[in-house]
């Protein structure tokens, strides 16, 4: 414990910066990330207003990503102004005026070159499928309920088909507006723990709603015996009518940001 | 698949008896498992809407014991009436009528008798403490939030004290009316999953709050450094003051009924 003379004197020898927030939140009850106009309560908005009650003012946040309404991170990204709080009390501060639905995991400063957004050099989701024959009260809204048998063994081999540099428009919701629709996938390993099956998924970047559509293309996979080729013949078709359905929201989590 | 005739023709030659139902739920909005006379929401009444839904008569249901408002079990038994439908289509049609928060993971015929309660020979608890700095928003209502380190390796040395046969009297909540208060406990061991320290506890029977206040004595022993001794001393004292405090109801979990 330091005392408030020795902060001070700390806070002021630091450079003018900007403070990184690393988060995790349950998405069950949010509109998404992003404020929207209509008002409705998104993660931004909330996490706004938490700093509005400590600080007195309302900062501008910038979020690494936008996540669609229902959907988690267990680690998400933003960046705001600096706070005259030291870091340590103010994860402790945010946490108290924030819902028990997000959490502040760590806050610290970083220099005015970081930038949530445009400094991320890749994000890693998980998919999580709960593969059981009865739904688990446990993972309502916290995994895709899919009940037929799925070999995680045999999918993860066709799933290798995702990595690498492609063109993945076929693996993007109809409607966006991106025109560069080439993505480099790392991984995309599916393993299976206990009734889980998870698919891991790391990407310089991803497109709208592209690892709900991987999702829904393997469990498709699964359905139809798709082959590694076959999942490749997919990805050269840049057609979206040949990738299989969007899986729900409820699965996917941010689960790590790259910087 | 069964046609309905042939269905029908096994059901009948099948000596009348009971149903077993296998059942795991989200406890957080239930006032526990046993039907109240204020009428608020409980498991049993909820399964009996559900069973009077599926069969168009309400039906005693007899549950192996009751659990408090907030606690939850990966598996409770409990029994009922002979159902005219097959036990397979059974579970599917009570999930369809039950919320998400409960589901009837098993349902199967078993001789008259057979009783969820009496015949119970023991159970297992799991009570489940998130053992880090800030909370998990995945885990509100799921496990006990406990910031300070736990040492899940030496805890679990000094819980041995809790083997064995004892009169368990310090570790039942004032106002119970048993007069019996000996009971064995045949393991309870700690240990730690990442994040989580998880006390895994079984005996022939559990008295009123036991296990929650052996996690709340299990808590106390790391804040005041109980030894093995220490808590033996608790036990032998027959004073409830003696024990620690009752741990929330979140972090209890009724796992497995032995019959």
């Amino acid at each position: 414990m330091t005392d408030n003379f020795t902060e001070s004197q700390n806070l002021q020898a630091i450079p003018k910066n900007k403070i990184k927030l690393t988060l995790t939140y349950d998405g069950t009850n949010f509109h998404g990330w992003q404020v929207q106009k209509s008002g409705v309560v998104t993660v931004q908005s909330t996490l706004q207003d938490a700093i509005e009650s400590v600080c007195g003012k309302r900062l501008p946040v910038t979020g690494c990503s936008r996540t669609d309404a229902g959907v988690h991170a267990n680690e998400f990204v933003c960046h705001t102004d600096i706070i005259n709080i030291p870091c340590e009390k103010l994860s402790v501060a945010l946490n108290s005026h924030l819902p028990s639905s997000v959490a502040v995991k760590k806050a610290e400063l970083v220099p005015d070159s970081f930038h949530a957004r445009y400094s991320c050099a890749g994000k890693e989701y998980i998919y999580k499928i709960f593969n059981e024959k009865y739904r688990d009260p446990f993972l309502i809204n916290r995994a895709m309920f899919y009940p037929r048998p799925l070999d995680a063994n045999s999918l993860s081999f066709a799933a290798q088909a995702f990595c690498g540099r492609h063109d993945f428009r076929a693996f993007m919701s109809e409607g966006s507006k991106i025109s560069d629709t080439v993505r480099t996938v790392k991984y995309c390993d599916i393993s299976r723990f206990g009734d889980i099956v998870q698919i891991k998924i790391a990407a310089d970047g991803f497109l709208y709603n592209m690892v709900r559509i991987i999702a829904g293309t393997i469990i498709a996979a699964s359905e139809k015996g798709f082959s590694r080729d076959d999942i490749s013949d997919i990805i050269s078709s840049c057609q979206r009518k040949n990738a299989g359905p969007t899986a729900p929201a409820c699965g996917l989590y941010l689960n790590k940001v790259f910087y």
